[in-house]
């Protein structure tokens, strides 16, 4: 059984983008620019977008946060939105979710301009992604095709078996897998709370993606020996040994998994910090798409 | 074993559009408008084109068909499409492909306005309707889901197993039967030319949607009993004791598998004659959609 270090490769692309960033600085380029915008107080959302923040200054881009109250209107988020969307400074900026419950998140998500929704969530990228065309793909299932991408597994004639069908992970690695692309042409099937017999499918998945949200939910009767485990969730539970009263556990139960697995992600340490490298990846991308306009 | 006729309830569906399109008449409101751009003379392309504006004539639309020569340049077919997408009184067009080949589609569709994008082919329809958001959703998955709903055909639960991934068909009809929506909650699985031990996946299948055009490929053995057949593969086959010289062939070996199916599509007569019925459907759509603006 191998480890997928996902720390360890999100700091290589890290390295890769800051080696880029000094060769922009080198030839008197400006260096890409990301903004963020939270609403609210929310603690865990500001726990990522500081982390978002940290890591732009780690590869040298600029950043610019924007913090806004909760009580904000629907309206006044749009001007906001807009002031980004015509602000030639910055390359790209991502709106944090969860917004409060008065504002409408397809609505922001609509006034976003695609060519600087470096998340990939506007309906104009994620078309494009499911029509094979360029585009800024959606963080988390980009660190996951990068993750395979860099240990090398096999996915062309694999069965690939996605749990869950969210739009920012679920749906969009069940596409890409299934494309004719690096890392793609598997046989891809997509299971989720409706679907009876579940074992039966994860069984005979060569590569099981889970982005279900239910700590150590995957046992090792669930799926076959040389199974490689993408495991997405990422849950807080209680945990009272712990000095933060919590531990995170993924989808899987990693003790009973792993001996079975040819490849597995751990949780924390796999999937997660390829989120915030992808999403540095997809800003720079912006900025030299920009250059090319 | 049922046939599931898809020329009877596609007659239905122009029938309910006609009497949309009376109503509307006799309330003295405009009636929708379909245009459809034909470039060159290709023959296949000339029939579809063809029997796209006589359907509008019968549930009493508006059609114009705009005709250009194979010789027109990228730009030039450009500015015929923007006048399209801002002539007021034309609610949907369509580019019948394919286009010559010094013409670049994916060019041709980014400049089709997204409101007026009947086919659904345009990223942003593709997107929303990936995101489960109000779009036009492309005409053969659209009349595929119209004839589950209108046979009462379970879908939750149920695994479907879709052939082909293409963009107009295999894509998105396994999307939408995926989703948590009418005919949705499908557990899917897509399979292709790099799958693997096809028949694992098709004899599991208790619905197929066949999108590969290969002539009679699904045979008996393939499928397990009870299955639900939608074959959407249509080919002409040579045939010289029919006067045209050709017959019409679906994807599945019609006379071995309709013994094992509860329900199957002819071809032809099944998937087929519901795709105009939808274009249909999505520009009547349309044009509500403009009143509402």
């Amino acid at each position: 059984m191998k480890i997928i270090d996902g720390k360890k490769i999100s700091n290589q692309i890290k390295d890769e983008i800051k080696k880029e960033v000094d060769s922009l600085i080198a030839s008197n380029q400006k260096v890409p620019h990301l903004a963020a915008v939270l609403v609210g107080e929310d603690g865990a959302s500001l726990t990522y977008v500081g982390s978002k923040v940290r890591s732009c200054k780690q590869v040298g881009f600029d950043s610019t946060l924007i913090r806004l109250p909760s009580t904000i209107t629907e309206s006044s988020l749009i001007e906001e939105i807009d002031k980004l969307n015509n602000n030639k400074l910055i390359d790209g900026f991502i709106v944090q979710l969860p917004l409060p419950k008065h504002i409408d998140e397809e609505k922001i998500l609509m006034a976003i301009k695609p060519e600087k929704d470096v998340d990939g969530f506007h309906p104009t990228n994620f078309g494009k992604m499911a029509l094979n065309m360029d585009t800024f793909i959606p963080a988390t299932p980009f660190g996951i095709i990068e993750l395979l991408k860099r240990y090398n597994i096999e996915t062309s004639g694999k069965h690939t078996v996605v749990i869950g069908r969210s739009h920012i992970v679920g749906r969009p690695i069940s596409i890409l897998m299934n494309s004719k692309r690096e890392a793609g042409d598997s046989t891809v099937t997509v299971v989720h709370s409706r679907t009876k017999n579940l074992e039966f499918y994860t069984k005979s998945a060569d590569i099981l993606v889970s982005a279900l949200g239910i700590p150590e939910f995957v046992k090792a009767s669930m799926v076959k020996n040389d199974v490689v485990i993408i495991d997405v969730g990422i849950t807080r539970v209680e945990d009272s040994s712990n000095e933060k009263g919590y531990i995170l556990k993924g989808d899987v139960d990693f003790e009973s998994v792993k001996n079975r697995a040819s490849y597995i992600t751990p949780v924390p340490g796999g999937v997660g910090p390829m989120t915030i490298a992808m999403l540095l990846k997809n800003t720079l991308l912006s900025k030299s798409l920009s250059k090319d306009k």
